[in-house]
């Protein structure tokens, strides 16, 4: 009854195999490694962008502020929603890759529209040199919140962001599980929209620990690379992050991962409402928000249940009614949520 | 008819003469001249705070970012308003000089109370290691709204900031303005108010460009002076950024400055509103914000009134009103202030 | 025949094992897992430091840096030689985590001696706030030559750094080769020398890709937790680190990789040398710098042998010699040393 | 008789009188001020670069950091000497400025030559993303030893850096000391011979407080705009700063300051040597670097002369020599001269 993160389930066997399959003899390091050609080709493929640049690194965060420093200068801001992983759980970490930039909370909701990133904009706008100067909007797909942006959102914030000269990246954390949503394609969901840059997990989804990062246009690569090693997340042994991606790529393992995560968080979802709970949000891929009474909460917790409270303590009045956030990840078993659902 | 702001204006014939006076002969640099000591005594006694440490450099901005880079750690969040000079128009210099500090936006109002301020720090609460750790709150007196905090109110949000063990600065730009309007000392609107670290301007009050920092607790003293020069603002020609501030301090020119200036932008402040104009903020100290139609403001532009608009353009629906800010040095002539008030 | 890198081998069965093992179900990420725990007490018993702070990353220079910047303020200076890896091989990454300190380069020599050292540091003594301030000594044990520091040497440097009141870092990348060649403990190496911090590395011996951060005295623990967070380096699924790492402590097997390493290296040393050609450093634990006629090079990589020439390139007078370096992991095979001898 | 440096003397009566000229009435701040109209013309005449972009920074360390960063990617490093400003005298303002780049000291010694430049690009070249990345060349011109290269030099060294696409930086903060020592143009100084952008100093030639920095291809106007903004060095009553500007490059102020100083130093050191004194230095411009018995320095300092000790305490063996440094300004009287030579 493990629901607290998907970053705290296990890695598929298949990855832990190439792994052991990788780890043969010598190979050369820093990326020259032949599985990272063969990723490059993979990920070229998918994404239907032969040009593209691609590169990995080991942390989401690391590859969220890699592509956010590529993509702006230090007197710029980034537009972004206020519950963006890149604003509340990343400790500074774009402000201190960027050498200082700014982020513009866009909205405090789950998610940015054209309308309120437009006023956003144009907020910045006429200051001369006084203000922050424009810079690249960041789009979390799934959101913070577990809703997916459908592609005309994606476009239309895109074309906003377009508008204006801005670039767009695309924290794509639980890539996988917003594009089997959706039912698109990859290209689809980046830049055939519009993306500029992607953040491609595979941590969150059946890997150990590696996450893609992926321009559409190469002409960034370069400095990708400088501010990858300056930022000390360039691996020696970078087989081992290979081979995870590659066999995270093959036999559509990434796509079976995200939609048996996203087929428990639905199943999950359909007991937490018909025992009474209140969805604060869509559940559109693998999170779910629940308002629940305290009371019940504590039951759960006692049954062994794990998962955060979002907005307020255990202790207090049972009564009243408290926001969880479940997560489901590939592993989990119906045999587990079905007995949390019992408990409940 | 120049109420563009209050460093459009000249500086005090005081203060050239002072400049005038120490340019003989051979002096110490880097802030060894005996102005600087005569400087530093000087404040001590304005602020009774005989160990404060007390610096000189020549721009407001860099008197904030110094100020606030030596009270904070680059994985802090420092807590203002959205309007904030430290937010708005220093082109991301907090965030620079902070080594990648984050600024939480208390508040889009003008003002931080301590309900806004304890919801604000609370919201940085319990997120561990992931999020911004809490850093310091900036406090700007006189606002950026021309309203001044009161005493209580100031006391108010300083205990809201010890309460969570947070250091307080104060910008203080205008800081004479506010002192002038509140009839208070400048140790009551400082330390006895619970305030570490206050932004001493001079610069928009009668002098060329100087602006002291000054620091209650003399410990930060050293790291200040690496932070300053390696900001590249210590003065090698000290001499003339304390001739500039001892002539401010001397036969009260500092306070018979803001007392002009106030004093101008109550008679303007009455004669917009006589005029049917709608005050947005409270008039306090030497700023107006004035609701208008954009007619008006195009037959006072069009007879050479200098101004700026602050919420919309001048082009557009000649009836619809647009709010614009009004700024009174002391060196504005009170015929001026009544020329523009009969073009109205 | 490959001896380009330590970083180029496999990392040991047992390393891959223990990963396999600690990819069961559900865990606590960010470095809460419990295999994290038995790492932390591990190496506190190593080092014989029960209060020893402790923390993983999965780069040498990420463990490098966070370590320095812990250790240092922005307006200081870091004393290293001029072939440190921290110098040569991070892209800046110092000055970045840093925020913008300077390394001083003691010696463009190998290693720092007491009175290089001296030399250095009286150097940055007397220009007060204009020139960098004095900061942490960093070095690297084994050196970038393949040279150990004895323990006098090491107890020397430490020394003579305390004596200005400076932190000491020790890049221990291969720190276990040093230990074993120099027949004493973790601890005599460190802190009974005087060391406060040290990088200790598992990636170019054995592991896939983790290395520690040990600090003696835990007073940094927080600051480093926020450092490692903001710059992109804590793991969420932390526990592959940890499971690496402590496979690598388990039954002596970092002692045994090193000794194996080392034993090779002496091996391939001494046939080079009997082979005519000069070690222009004494090969002390496993990297050998070797100079040779480029000819024998050629023929050497004819026949397939892998490693990196140093002060030269292959296209040249085949007469004049260029040095090479070799470098033996713990995997290499004797036999392929003896292939490589005879193609000597 | 002051000889300890010259940004200690007093500024021109003339530069006085131009900011007392400037103080009349409003006027448009941030460097919309007409005097700043004037500066760009003037010294778009002088440097015979109608193009050129042109702006004005109170402090030569903020003219120098602003310069490079904007020359620079925070992962290059810069080629200067040992002895060079930037390195010594900054406090790591260029490792602030640039975001983290590093300084690569090209020789110990006063001068860069082509072959020593060279050889330190070339030890830069062959590491790929893992060393610092080659960036701009910063040449100090008159040398901190008071030296000047000549225009073959010059041109000798830009062809270099040229010939390896690095661009080139002119630290000037004695440009005019220089300029009419080779009796050559402020054109041929600089982009004739082959640099990028110059540090043009004023405060160390007459003026209170101003540099300007120039660059010859406006291309890099913008940035520079954010960096010194951001960098919190765009006065808002720049009026001052232009006024400075102006007077100083009216009616040859400039140059007659600078041929001043230069013969008063051609006086002091002709009097040294035939004292006794060894010039370390060729005396070109306004800097003696001299080697005497500590005795000698004893005797003027007690006499009330003010200089610089450079390589040696007061205290020690009355016999040994020590090297002082002697610089001269414009306003030093022959009669101070004559008095310090009639002392020694």
């Amino acid at each position: 009854m493990y629901f607290a993160s998907d970053n705290s389930g296990p890695a598929n066997p298949e990855v832990l195999a190439a792994i052991a399959a990788a780890n043969e003899g010598f190979a050369m390091g820093y990326g020259a490694d032949k599985e990272m050609a063969a990723v490059t080709n993979r990920l070229r493929q998918i994404f239907e962008a032969p040009q593209a640049a691609v590169y990995l690194v080991a942390t989401g965060t690391a590859a969220n502020v890699l592509a956010l420093s590529t993509l702006s200068q230090p007197w710029q801001t980034i537009f972004c929603t206020g519950p963006a992983h890149v604003n509340m759980d990343e400790c500074n970490a774009p402000e201190f890759y960027t050498s200082g930039a700014k982020l513009t909370l866009v909205t405090p909701e789950d998610k940015i529209t054209p309308q309120s990133l437009r006023a956003a904009i144009e907020g910045e706008e006429t200051r001369g040199v006084h203000g922050p100067q424009r810079g690249p909007v960041s789009i979390t797909q799934v959101t913070e919140f577990g809703t997916v942006y459908s592609l005309e959102e994606l476009r239309a914030l895109c074309d906003t962001a377009k508008s204006f000269g801005l670039p767009i990246h695309l924290d794509g954390a639980r890539f996988t599980n917003a594009m089997v949503s959706l039912g698109c394609t990859a290209a689809e969901m980046t830049w055939k929209a519009g993306v500029d840059a992607v953040s491609f997990g595979g941590t969150k989804n059946g890997c150990m620990g590696v996450e893609a990062v992926i321009f559409f246009d190469p002409a960034a690569a370069q400095e990708f690379e400088y501010r990858r090693k300056r930022g000390a997340h360039l691996f020696s042994k970078h087989r081992y992050l290979s081979a995870q991606m590659l066999a995270y790529l093959t036999d559509d393992l990434w796509i079976q991962n995200a939609k048996a995560a996203n087929a428990k968080a639905a199943r999950l979802a359909a007991g937490l409402e018909a025992a009474g709970a209140t969805l604060t949000h869509p559940v559109q891929a693998n999170m779910i928000f629940a308002s629940m009474p305290r009371a019940t909460h504590k039951k759960l917790f006692d049954a062994g249940a794990v998962y955060h409270l979002w907005d307020g303590e255990l202790d207090g009045d049972p009564e009243a009614h408290v926001t969880a956030r479940f997560v489901c990840d590939w592993s989990i078993g119906d045999d587990q949520i079905d007995t949390f659902l019992a408990h409940l």
